[in-house]
């Protein structure tokens, strides 16, 4: 169904075919198709659909509807969908929610729910434990397989993965993992302890989200068990989740290489102050850095003056410098964010840069010299002072371009901040020295 | 067991211990420990795991090791594990290897399996066909619910995944698919016919892999089919490779971003002369570019002649020009690869730069007048020209690095060429032209 499908029902006032209809897409599909309407049409349909769908579109709201939603259900609704809600989107949604909407949340809930809330709201932002649910297949290790496949017949509705279920002792310490491949596969009078795998990889509640990312990656899981202290069981985190998670934290990576305030705000949704706020930070920084680099210009200002025609050259001597030294560094920055550079790798970066430097400096510097002096005809030995200048430029950021992100990483700062702009303000510097110093020299000024 | 731990049971010959530790290990670690080791003892090691694990470690490890591996094993081996691999870890395999190798991989397949591999290597690279595997759960529509998981049972362990299954009926047309989810909890006399959904979601062999990645991010799906033209079902998508096809698009956005050709070989093994092919082409295009700019300078030769200090500001207002439209065109191209934006949003997009640009704007231009006028002590009229300079640099830039990419993508080309070195090209030619033009204004030069 599309917008307009939905329109001409509403409109012929067709509730039973639209029910009928809203009743066999996906969740996603029907949130997106409820979001324009007003919130008097939107909440009458909402209240057309069976309760289980009704829940699941809820929570593929955008955080505004859902807000409006809470704020004119009643509070009998809202109780019922708190407590269908699968738990990691409801702490999503009293995250993202103002204080009075909380207030209803919380006093629509029970008491127990109400004191998980708070140990959950507790969590570091991007912690493992922060996007985890609790929502788990939770096994015995002296149940059957016939046992746990009742078990998860009379749970399974309610939980956000029943693929991978979780073993546990009294103490709610993890003690293995089954697939429901596993259970499904295997005889149905063996148990839980034989059929187990205890070798568990897990995180922390308190572990970087990335991390957790990290192992979904690595192994291929679906969910992956989160542990407190203790070692008991607190959560699981599902591939669908991480999924977000790798978005955001390579988003966070484009804006802080792109010399800016990382933001989990989508950007059409955040207003133009925070916007020019995250972005005027670096751009300040950087400006007055390129103070330094006036500098140089100024104390050689007598060699401009004797050649002024060394000027039409700063430009493209700048950006050539910037753009190579953005290349390496944007390689190897990324690398370092999949795992595929590791510190232990240096010494190979370093020497592969510099490798690739003096071919693609020789390259640029060749055609460059004949570009200038056949068709700017500036004379050969200023065709010559550009052309040394450029190659030493390119030499030198990509080899500042491909070391400053490992010193980063190696002294735990973000090597995502070693990207472009900043190389750009370094190279600009040295490759201005590099310039009149060359220029002096050969041109005897 | 780390590699330390490896050695000494190797050293000692305690065979038994070794095996039994990495028995209980998984796949990914195992692989991972054997890969430095030289290919004699690894082999050996590899022959004494249980022939389930080997071929799962062997699915994992590098392409190099790989290609020893195929070499040194027998025609019995390579059988073996050619026979129990997943397919599309096969078809990952032939696409790497030598011909050589590939020649023997095929003479030790079946027919029916040599016609499949050749269909699924004329699949166009990065395509959903190229990234699906065939071994699925298939269901018939007549099948009870008890039918349906002895099939499972029977089949389930060589199937890439059981947990959700496809319903097709003679010709191989998808009617529809079930979870092992609903499987389980649903009523073993049930039909599958009245469990099953029948509004799958899909994407063609053909379609791109990016959009088969969206199609999972949206819908939080664990696998997606593949139908051809007629809507025959021909394989399946799993997450797990979906999350490598993130990876890798967005690695691509990254090169694209910093002005190289995209490549999907990670940075450590590619030799250096590819590594230099990949980044000289936009340099050169961008060094040609930036000639542009020198001839505007040279054009105002006589306006720096006259104030040969305005040639001190040149490299920050160029800096602040690139690094200000790099930010919005980051976030631009950014949030139309995660459809965060799109192209309907042009307007709102633009407006939105524009107004941001001004705050940024004023901000540095005010900051910069202050800080050159009462440091640099250039005067007020070179003080004034440089921060309105700056002003419009800022403004424009926002404005061209939001326009750009939006532009590209109305005209089908990537984005993500739009991207901070080509901004910055443009942004300085035209800064360069307002500084020159408010300096002759001001100074009336």
């Amino acid at each position: 169904m599309d917008e307009r499908r939905l329109e001409e029902l509403i409109k012929e006032k067709k509730y039973v075919t639209l029910k009928k209809e809203l009743e066999e897409m996906n969740e996603v599909d029907v949130a997106e198709l409820l979001e324009p309407l007003n919130i008097h049409t939107s909440l009458l349909i909402f209240r057309m659909l069976p309760k289980d769908l009704a829940v699941d579109v809820f929570a593929h709201f955008s955080v505004e509807q859902q807000r409006n939603f809470i704020s004119v259900v009643t509070d009998k609704e809202l109780k019922d969908i708190i407590d269908e809600l699968f738990f990691d989107d409801m702490i999503d949604i009293i995250e993202e929610v103002p204080a009075n909407i909380v207030k209803k949340i919380l006093l629509n809930s029970k008491e127990e729910e109400r004191n998980l809330i708070n140990q959950f709201l507790n969590y570091p932002p991007d912690s493992a434990g922060s996007i985890m649910t609790i929502e788990y297949v939770d096994l015995k290790k002296m149940m059957t397989v016939k046992d746990a496949l009742n078990h998860i017949k009379e749970t399974g509705l309610d939980k956000e993965t029943v693929y991978t279920c979780y073993v546990t002792d009294k103490n709610r310490k993890l003690e293995g993992i089954v697939s429901l491949r596993k259970l499904v596969i295997s005889d149905e009078d063996e148990t839980i302890e034989s059929i187990m795998n205890e070798d568990v990889i897990y995180v922390h509640t308190h572990d970087d989200q990335e991390t957790a990312a990290g192992i979904f990656k690595r192994y291929g899981f679906l969910a992956l068990p989160v542990v407190d202290k203790e070692g008991r069981l607190t959560g699981i985190i599902t591939v669908d989740d991480i999924m977000d998670v790798i978005d955001q934290e390579t988003t966070e990576d484009f804006q802080k290489m792109a010399a800016m305030s990382p933001s989990e705000e989508k950007y059409l949704d955040t207003n133009i102050f925070v916007l020019a706020k995250h972005r005027i930070i670096w751009l300040l920084v950087l400006m007055i850095s390129a103070t330094f680099t006036g500098g140089i210009i100024r104390k050689f200002e007598d060699v401009l003056q004797a050649t002024v025609v060394l000027t039409a050259f700063i430009p493209m001597l700048m950006d050539t410098g910037g753009n190579s030294g953005s290349q390496s560094s944007t390689l190897i920055i990324r690398g370092l964010a999949l795992g595929e550079i590791e510190l232990k790798d240096a010494g190979r970066v370093m020497w592969k840069e510099f490798q690739i430097s003096i071919v693609v400096g020789i390259t640029l510097a060749v055609v460059n010299f004949f570009r200038i002096y056949l068709f700017d005809k500036v004379g050969f030995l200023i065709s010559l002072t550009v052309s040394i200048t450029l190659f030493v430029t390119v030499m030198v950021s990509k080899v500042i371009g491909g070391l400053l992100p490992m010193i980063a990483k190696k002294v735990n700062i973000d090597p995502a901040i070693m990207a472009g702009p900043l190389i750009t303000t370094i190279v600009d510097a040295l490759s201005l020295m590099v310039y009149f110093s060359v220029a002096s020299f050969l041109l005897n000024i």
